[in-house]
């Protein structure tokens, strides 16, 4: 089991796109916005929005709306943006080297610090500032860098193996992309990116229309 | 403005989680599970999820909870995966080969048909079944093959103009990697990939047992 949160998941799940609109809306200079208006934008109603927020503290005044910047500020700390983060990557393949040449996430504070792989051929190469090194120096790699996040970009197969050497070696977090559920400790957190979910919405939605005129038919 | 979904977008994105639940009751060979067991596996409240399925039809019985194997084929055929679909990834980059290296998604009916990008070396290769062609050939191949699904794992500056030229010619349905808001025609499905929401849970728990401290001393 992975570490509990104390919110709910479905309430933290929504809050980057709180943040996302609220950065969106500073960046163009909005300085205020009412709860209907920003309930739009996001497509999630006033009162869930107010409820979300109010687990952390009160923002937005009756008949004034939010205050962008304060409450962008808010969501930035809430989401621990306003602090920096040291990851690794596991697993130099496609995957690996495309999160790693993701300029975007350097820029929010993810500063990448090493890459590791199985492959030898690999070792020399370096992507923009991280070193692609030899998966079997991980161990000593830990034990003389605060690393908070691993990224695991592996294949299935080897997933839980490493998984259980990172957290042995006192890693908390892991984003992982590969497609296993990891058996964690109950102090590490583990975030599973389910690519597979946003596909299936697609294909949901292209059926959508056709599904509805089925379930018509069948009433 | 992409095309509107019938159904709340928020019920359609916890439906995939529905589905893998179920898949893996059915492949444990579970027969029938109570609502609030359901519940507890999938972490949404018993009238959300009847709430939720009822959109589709009447799933479950009262006193006895659901029959897995009814829900699980529900599931599949509402997510439109009881068909399957042509699609092509535009760009080769470390991003795009990674997916169409993903053979998962074509295990379960997503069929890469093509890859487009404007690097010549890369011109010859061959992921898989599908080729890796010129982007400027793109017109002509969707002209004469029928894609039901474009994934976009280019860079920013040209995903617009790409998915311009991507809707010109009939697509339907944009899977989009690219960190940007594309603008895309009404009859257009789009569903864009947000790495850094899920970054931003992990980054939110990290810090959650501080945030709460932090928050009950402001009290």
């Amino acid at each position: 089991m992975s570490k509990a949160a104390i919110v709910s998941m479905h309430v933290i799940r929504r809050l980057p796109s709180y943040y996302r609109c609220l950065k969106e809306l500073q960046k163009n200079s909005v300085n205020k916005i009412s709860s209907s208006e920003l309930s739009e934008k996001i497509g999630v109603s006033e009162s869930q929005i107010r409820q979300d927020l109010y687990n952390y503290g009160n923002f937005g005044k009756q008949g004034y709306g939010y205050d962008v910047i304060k409450l962008y500020n808010a969501l930035k700390r809430i989401l621990g943006l306003d602090k920096t983060y040291n990851t690794i990557i596991i697993g130099a393949g496609n995957l690996g080297q495309a999160i790693a040449n993701y300029t975007d996430f350097e820029e929010i504070g993810f500063n990448l610090k090493g890459i590791f792989d199985i492959n030898p051929r690999l070792f020399k190469i370096k992507i923009r500032d991280a070193k692609i090194m030899d998966i079997n120096i991980l161990e000593d790699f830990l034990a003389t860098n605060k690393i908070d996040i691993a990224i695991l970009c592996i294949p299935r197969d080897n997933a839980q193996v490493i998984a259980d050497r990172l957290t042995k070696c006192g890693i908390k977090a892991i984003w992982n992309f590969s497609p296993i559920d990891l058996k964690v400790p109950d102090d590490v957190i583990l975030e599973n990116v389910q690519l597979s979910d946003s596909l299936f919405t697609l294909s949901y939605r292209l059926n959508e229309d056709d599904l509805f005129k089925r379930i018509k038919k069948e009433k």
